[in-house]
């Protein structure tokens, strides 16, 4: 990703957050992740983070998806012999369609981006509104899509290593670069 | 704690959460818990709070202080063999006034409920602004109290077993009784 594009997508997100009165401290600011996953497409494909805690133990993050931005999907497998990671996903504003494991949803809301069905194999879908939440269970394929208006969701979940995530699209890498 | 003053303090409790934009379902409405810690003097020495999720390896709740409350000092002491609750204070909204192991502070901003400064050990002063968190680590005492308009705290941490909590105060009763 540009670094202009970065910087653009940045200041939309925290413009956002400061709207809904989640407030940052200035090196979360400086430290706030905007990942196009190497796809190129950020505005269909890509997910703006920011780590509040990221111990041995637990996580907590503060996601923010811009109109019908979509992550991918993708597993979070075990790591070091231990479970993969589980999370909870927590929607706090706006709307999230979030697709997991099991019967498939006829007429899903998600809109998926132009030849994106391939790498989307999971269609049990889960919309969660203001104060509502879901919990993955470790090493389980799912990705999630905001509605019209963007989202913002609290990720509580145990620890987190982005880098061991399985993502269905193997051109994906996770860990964005950020070029001038 | 009789159920007419239970049901006062929720409410505080909802119309401030309500005020600030976080949305609770109304199972969460429901499961608010009031905590007098059995001393009857809620309004100086008590606590409010929402589970959001608390499964085997994380926990995230909702701390929600009236104005000037305290919450009395206790540790998270090591339970079956794991190490104690490991947490994460993060505050949202007000001021949180927390005190945790190290040099005492002179001047601490904390207003103390009469009589109880008997029941409070650590004076390091730790001020918490809305975007300002801090982790206590396991097994170590920690009491904090909320600023003059009240305070909402995110908490994120490993498992909880509130029922374990070792207070230093040996009246407290930890899990609330309400009575008609």
């Amino acid at each position: 990703m540009h670094l202009k594009e970065y910087e653009e997508i940045k200041s939309e997100c925290l413009n956002y957050l400061k709207k809904v009165g989640i407030q940052l401290s200035e090196k979360e600011k400086q430290n706030f992740e905007v990942a196009d996953f190497g796809l190129g497409r950020i505005r269909k494909l890509g997910l703006q983070l920011v780590v509040y805690i990221n111990t041995e133990r637990y996580c907590a993050k503060e996601l923010i998806l811009l109109p019908r931005q979509t992550c991918p999907e993708h597993i979070h497998p075990p790591v070091n012999g231990s479970l993969g990671k589980e999370e909870t996903f927590r929607c706090r504003k706006g709307t999230v369609y979030l697709y997991v494991e099991g019967p498939e949803t006829k007429n899903p809301k998600a809109i998926i981006p132009d030849g994106y069905e391939a790498y989307l194999s999971v269609w049990n879908e889960v919309i969660l509104q203001p104060g509502e939440q879901f919990t993955i269970p470790p090493n389980t394929p799912h990705w999630f899509q905001a509605g019209d208006n963007g989202a913002i969701v609290s990720e509580f979940s145990s620890t987190s290593t982005d880098e061991n995530d399985i993502f269905i699209d193997p051109r994906i890498n996770r860990i964005p670069v950020i070029t001038d």
